[in-house]
């Protein structure tokens, strides 16, 4: 089922040749899916270049009745970009523009285009800091930032995408425009609009401009990689952490031993920053506003206190940003270093954080009890309790075989987060690939609610359906 | 209209005499209106003391067709928990327990029903903070903080209510349960059904059970009491102690001299904390859980900056607890201080922070046209944008012709708010006391959303009807 040619024709009317692409070439990269699992079967990509534009095409194809697949930066993992046969992606890549940036109020509003990255660096030029960071913050954009409630390496100071907008702007389905673009750090005014919009997935309405929370710009960082001989200890460390450091602590992220093997491997001027091995590691940073200093000996006293302790067993202090950069290089290598171990069946789980050791140690066991030989490689965020339990196949083992055993592997994993009070989504979301998950680990009482807000929404099921919720 | 018989005699059965109360004297409390604007009309008050007590009261009224007005501790400025005729109200001030305190994971969970002092304490005696803070916290109870997003004067830093929770337990419209109990630092498994409760003012469900998070207790504290020439420098002083201070600024807090004037007066050991009179005065906290010290040194340097760069005219920095205590008590007693003078108007507004000075001009000029001689008292929260203007009655005007005069004073100061992208109700929410407020304020395209939104998780408008959205 292709386009109705006469939508096709007044959407290349209205959106000029540059804001309709229907060619294959042109279509390539917004028909990609990141994981390979799948491919976009959408035979039109709707580009416009204001938000006005933008309600006219969902006015136009909520009258032909073709459903809308918004897209960002395209960067998810999750399939939630992927439009089926017969359905229209509309995308934000042309509307790019920062519109203001206040640094007395410290906030900054775009349009849903914006590259993350030009977010970070239009904030850095004012002096400020927008916290958010990951690794697809040169590509993505702010409207599936937010649209995903995108985490990364800060939430554990400053809180997830959702946690750092203010005001939207959104395109109903519909085509009426939301003007919720507000800058308030209080508003107290009926329902909470915003946080339903964002991480919907584009389900509810297409983010079309945000205002964004700023922060004064980090002055002083202190990077400390922290070796531990038991994975339990790394939940008192952090604790210990937060206890003497305070809002300091920016990151703290976790890895196993194979995950530095493979990150030595990997990085071209690879080594382990510490003598001997050890199990577990932590990587710690904290950064301060403040430039009276004393940052690197706060991190220093806490960590040689926590030698005391027997938390840690052995630690480094960045002595330089290059020494930082290198101990960062080891964590954020860890998904491509793997690739050469094979096959990997991946989890992105959270549970509460001091929950984090026995989660890991109950699902490894899990994961080996049902294949023998599968090498599990937890790794990420245990500040927030989300750690990307990664598992590589065994040596030797058929790669393709393997893989044929992720929905097995998954509902083990989830199975036991889920036992845990945790999430099995914790930072990239639902799109396709976690709609039977997703009804499988909610009781019916939420997924009852959240049909009845998409239907109140979205009745006509015509923004990006299939994804978070089923089509009926 | 009062209530069924059978229904009364079912809910004394099942709550027992404690439970179900219906004499006048047992009422008076939960009848009152704090601006003593209103009398709740309920003839009864039920009192469950579990969740699933609390689940069975809303099954029998909704198989009876009696509206539920929720109320924690009736402390709410808006008339959010004012019954009308018929209605029952359903308090949860007999769930009073705190579940669980987890200092490693930094949360705590609780019933609805305790007292926000509870809470702080609870979470103190562990070694953590819980920083909400607010004038009625020894009598408010989380379920009702929470259901109206309270904020206080910890916002700045820790943002209101709604940042501090990460799960909820809701009693539905039909009676269901929702455990949605989660202690998460990261999950995007769908919807933020959480933060549709939130500010929602119990309209859309009962919230019966919380996760809080709680931060690093407080080792140092540095508090400031500032002079300024020109009420605009208020907000390059804020700018300042972030971009010295950063996350250490949890207050930052406004007065004028009026104010002052009127606390030294009602305050039994009240004096100016500066020497000379200056028109506006600003209250800095700085905090820290580092231990390391330098708190008071670094304010102090601030301020010297300031004073230098001519943003401030004099300050002090407070060179104890009690004079910090003392200071602090200059701002508390405001609301108070202001009574001998006379009527008051008041207002919740917040705007932009950088847009406070304006709009306070504004307002200021506005008012005093519309009624020569009366006093603006704009005190507040001008880190978030958020200040309580009030406005005292002229001098020798009969006080119940001037407070006549309340919903003009509101529209006028309402309008101003508005047109700079401002809030009608940054703290209080919008109750039953300023539903034609919101309706007037909101554009249509946000109020469908609201109605739909009700319509979809309430259809049948029995939970607190008529607040918030008018009752069709």
């Amino acid at each position: 089922m292709s386009l109705p040619s006469a939508l096709l024709e007044t959407l290349s009317h209205r959106l000029g040749p540059r804001g309709l692409l229907t060619e294959g070439g042109d279509l390539a990269p917004y028909l990609k899916e990141q994981r390979g699992r799948l491919t976009s079967r959408a035979h039109a990509v709707a580009r416009p270049d204001t938000t006005e534009t933008c309600a006219a095409v969902v006015r136009l194809c909520a009258e032909a009745g073709v459903a809308i697949v918004p897209q960002g930066g395209n960067t998810g993992l999750v399939g939630g970009a992927v439009a089926g046969e017969g359905e229209l992606v509309l995308s934000l890549d042309r509307m790019t523009r920062i519109r203001t940036i206040d640094p007395l109020n410290f906030t900054l509003t775009c349009d849903a285009g914006c590259l993350l990255a030009e977010v970070q660096s239009a904030a850095t030029h004012m002096g400020r800091l927008f916290p958010l960071s990951l690794a697809a913050e040169g590509s993505c954009r702010i409207g599936g930032v937010l649209s995903t409630n995108a985490g990364g390496v800060g939430v554990l100071r400053y809180g997830p995408a959702r946690d750092l907008c203010l005001g939207l702007e959104v395109v109903l389905p519909d085509g009426r425009i939301w003007d919720g673009l507000r800058a308030l750090g209080k508003d107290n005014t009926g329902y909470a609009l915003r946080h339903l919009f964002i991480g919907a997935e584009g389900t509810l309405g297409i983010i079309t401009g945000a205002v964004l929370k700023l922060f004064p710009a980090p002055r002083e960082t202190a990077t400390a990689f922290c070796a531990l001989d038991a994975l339990p200890r790394v939940v008192d460390l952090l604790a210990l952490a937060r206890e003497r450091g305070g809002d300091t602590v920016t990151a703290f992220e976790v890895l196993p031993r194979m995950g530095l093997e493979a990150a030595i491997a990997h990085l071209p001027d690879g080594r382990d920053p510490l003598e001997a091995p050890h199990p577990w590691y932590a990587l710690v940073e904290m950064t301060s506003a403040r430039a009276d200093g004393g940052l690197t000996e706060l991190l220093t006293a806490t960590l040689a206190e926590a030698l005391e302790r027997g938390i840690i067993a052995d630690a480094t202090v960045a002595a330089s940003q290059d020494q930082a950069a290198s101990l960062w290089a080891l964590r954020e290598c860890l998904s491509d270093a793997q690739k050469p171990l094979g096959g990997s069946i991946k989890h992105d789980v959270s549970v509460p954080t001091a929950q984090v050791p026995a989660f890991i140690e109950a699902a490894s066991a899990a994961v080996l009890r049902a294949m023998p030989g599968i090498r599990p490689c937890p790794f990420g965020h245990l500040g927030d309790g989300n750690i990307h339990f990664n598992l590589t196949q065994p040596e030797g083992m058929d790669t393709g075989a393997f893989l044929d055993r992720w929905a097995e592997m998954n509902r083990i994993v989830h199975d036991i987060a889920t036992a845990m009070g945790g999430s099995i989504s914790a930072e990239h979301g639902i799109g396709l690939f976690k709609v039977e998950d997703l009804a499988r680990h909610k009781g019916p009482v939420e997924m009852d609610m959240m049909r009845a807000i998409k239907a109140a929404l979205d009745p006509r099921n015509t923004f990006n359906p299939g994804k978070i919720l089923p089509t009926a």
